[in-house]
């Protein structure tokens, strides 16, 4: 049987790939053990710039195995509730890790899997692509942060209508809301992917840390807790290695090389 | 003297008609209390899978009353704030009504009939339908929830512009940003509101009151809070009646057939 | 040499120019007192309608001067705070002005300048215009609100762009998303500002400023409090003078006359 993901290091970028294709990657016990192994590695590792979600064979994930959760009826409820949060703890995880992560979405993201997609940071998907949160459609509710992470971008009536009636929504549509920050041509996503995770590389890494935990706390801060934020990390900020080379490398007309702070 | 509002059933869907043309359904007493009964209705009938809100001739609300409104200069303070909290009550009954409320807003809905349009889960309007939140132009400021609504899906430039010049809102407008869930041709909006009704129908009614509901939670909660909601609720889901029927009817290759779970 | 800022009154709008343009308007400390001071006037002066924020020379706002930002290596922490805090007042200040501040976009609002332009209540920029929130581009974090007040109307993964890869933002992308409320030639943004400041001298003043903080508050509020808010509001405004002026003259069918309020 093969391993159900793959992890692997491109320069920069960590890559992990849900590799269950005969199911069109649902989600595995051990595809979820590696998101987190792997998101943990990038945590630590300064020489990486970024992790990029892929799925196996052209389909990103079609979110949880039916025949799996069928099984979950004998369960306890708080036994199930506590395979639930195995998932929710991933998708913590991808809003914790002070690495940007990335989606890169072939064929379409269902489910848990669109969950996984948009709790990411950036998201890359072909345009053939779709994004589903097709739940009541087997008379299950979402989960996975689904409605949390559609609510940011979407008003409440469009979310009811994705939720209700699980149609498909094509990456074209959340490429023009912005939640999709690349699209691209079937099977050029993770190429894409990868290329915006090397740019990634060239900026101040403890300043995108800053930037993706500001950019996360902006949504439940009001206005004067989110300038004190601010404030805190910019003073920080100012005294910094890497603001001393930003800043240095402006007034001198040369390009910043953020990457010694990689080392 | 015509009833102030007329309920009638279609089907599955519990129309409730704000039936005041000669005052384009200017808000009565009698229609904010039929909206009351009818949403109360529709909580506890298994056999309804929708609300549809429409105005009679061709008009979806026009608001407040300005005859009424200026009587109530005479009224103490608390008195007045009564009077709004009746429409204020209607307008939770809306949010917490179990079955998805859908307008069909035919020609406008102005002030607090913009209010009442933008508090539904679903929204369907005519292609030449506007949306108007005009209070300032007579001096009053917005009530219904129209500030609270517009905020959900609007950029604060674009409430303010709305709310300070009152200018109309054409209804393409409101369905390119994803509130307007459809555009029809002109007095085709109550028919295809019927259409959407009818298709929730189909649906698993549990599931779609859960949806209603974290759709509604997302927009305040923080992400943990709202996972741990989705955890509580799909556990919920897998043990229950609708689920085995969805998962059987995936996995066995049928149409899933939830309409069992409205008697 | 020169003021750092020019505070012009143009019959009811109170207009403040950023005057460095040798430096691309960057922020100085005379602007930023002149900023204060305008709002001060305007909020007390019955007969200003709104205050207009615009750059000499075609260009909005550069943001921070590096060359001053570079010497706050040597504060304390606790001075770099107090600094950004002047500029974080300034900003609490354009939210708490009764008055609409309308930013006049030419030329470009980068960094701080783009925060002071998106903390305003009305933006016109003009179509060649651009925003951009570049601080990580010399290894600084955003201050100012940015990251608040992008995350008012962006996609999580689009805010994480604009301030990852502070890539300019075209004028006309913030317009599609209903930001930018108007959009004009180049040059004449100001004009455009000073029409709208025009228009609102016509608007009930007190109404106006309820709806600004209205506008702020439903961003913060769950919808119960909103919609206690707006019944307080509205119960005042329906025994005030600007209700009983606009509506007499609607039942009278003649145009409203507000500015009787403003002596």
């Amino acid at each position: 049987m093969d391993d159900p993901a793959i992890i692997e290091r491109h320069g920069p970028v960590l890559k992990i790939i849900n590799n269950n294709p005969s199911a069109r990657n649902a989600l595995t016990v051990g595809y979820v053990a590696a998101l987190m192994e792997g998101l943990d590695r990038a945590r630590d590792d300064t020489s990486i710039s970024a992790v990029v979600l892929a799925g196996a064979s052209g389909f990103f994930c079609a979110g949880g195995d039916l025949n799996v959760l069928i099984e979950r009826r004998e369960m306890e409820v708080e036994a199930r509730i506590a395979s639930i949060n195995v998932l929710h703890d991933a998708i913590k995880a991808i809003r914790a890790c002070p690495k940007p992560v990335i989606a890169a979405v072939e064929g379409g993201a269902a489910g848990a899997g669109a969950s996984i997609a948009l709790a990411c940071d950036l998201v890359v998907a072909a345009r053939d692509a779709y994004f589903a949160v097709s739940y009541l459609r087997v008379g299950l509710t979402p989960d996975g942060g689904a409605t949390a992470f559609l609510s940011e971008f979407a008003p409440r009536q469009l979310v009811n209508e994705i939720l209700m009636f699980g149609d498909k929504v094509p990456a074209e549509r959340l490429f023009q809301l912005g939640v999709v920050n690349r699209l691209t041509d079937a099977g050029s996503a993770e190429q894409e992917a990868q290329a915006l995770g090397e740019r990634l590389y060239q900026c101040a890494p403890k300043a995108v840390a800053v930037a993706k935990s500001l950019a996360q706390d902006a949504r439940q801060n009001d206005l004067a807790t989110q300038l004190d934020l601010e404030a805190q990390q910019m003073a920080r900020a100012q005294g910094g290695d890497e603001a001393a080379e930003g800043i240095s490398a402006f007034l001198e007309k040369r390009s910043a090389d953020f990457t010694r702070f990689r080392k």
